[in-house]
């Protein structure tokens, strides 16, 4: 199955696709979206949605996964990023893919086998589950791998995939 | 000029297309976008945003005008409302029709002439104004009108409407 995570934001968006085979992970592709603070809120949505769209459209995943966010201090980060979040969302189901969200203590859980792993040993963690020679960045691109290993861990363990 | 107004959200999210000409505000649909909760948040943003989307498309508004947003203590409601805000913004900007924001305080001053009014006292200027027998229920599809009015009433301070 051909599994795409994605870290919502609204100047940074992180996608990772990578194929998961045999119990085996492999990346397809991954990188950073981008969008500036001059560009109008409108601008940067609609660039962020047709980005995200070309890469849905591209690699047709099978399932879309997104972190679940936590805010404990900016409301008005928590709704900014819910902006980034709804779009990155709805291009999923206009494209007719399932969305899973996990909790990033589910995400450390399922790929460091720790809820209260480190940043640093999610990216070390990333780069060996998928082989890379380099941690890729910025954190959102590794935040999106991981959150993508993590949904192919759990259709592992509920048995969706052989 | 046509202007739509959109107060944005989940659950309920209210819109309201005026036509306004020789300083006259004329309205030409207004109600509120409903959406369950026990339905999925991709199938919910899916469905407002095809909703929004066919509201564009049937009366072509000039500009969509919607209110800023601000939160004093939820976070949780600060995304989810981010969600549908950037779902709205989105129809807009697919739809090429520019976003004009406003605060709350910009609203009320232009429809009641006191930035601190109640929502009473917008409710029954938007009344008056739209010459309607009723108030607008729920409250967000009266905010939706009242954020289009404001618009149009911003664009003739600065000359844009005859």
């Amino acid at each position: 199955m051909v599994i795409m995570g994605i870290d919502p934001g609204i100047a940074i968006v992180g996608y990772g696709v990578v194929k998961y085979e045999g119990n085996k992970f492999t990346p397809m592709d991954y990188g950073a979206i981008r969008t500036d603070s001059s560009t109008g809120l409108s601008q940067r949505l609609l660039y962020i949605y047709n980005r995200l769209e070309e890469i849905i459209e591209k690699y047709k995943p099978d399932a879309i996964s997104i972190e679940e966010l936590f805010f404990n201090k900016n409301i008005k980060t928590a709704l900014t990023v819910g902006h980034g979040r709804g779009v990155a969302v709805l291009a999923a189901a206009r494209a007719n893919i399932e969305v899973f969200e996990y909790t990033p203590l589910q995400v450390k859980q399922s790929v460091v086998g720790y809820g209260r792993a480190e940043k640093t040993q999610v990216q070390h963690m990333i780069k060996v589950i998928l082989n890379l020679k380099k941690t890729p960045k910025p954190d959102d691109v590794a935040d999106a791998l991981a959150v993508a290993i993590c949904h192919g861990n759990s259709c592992k363990m509920i048995n969706l995939v052989p």
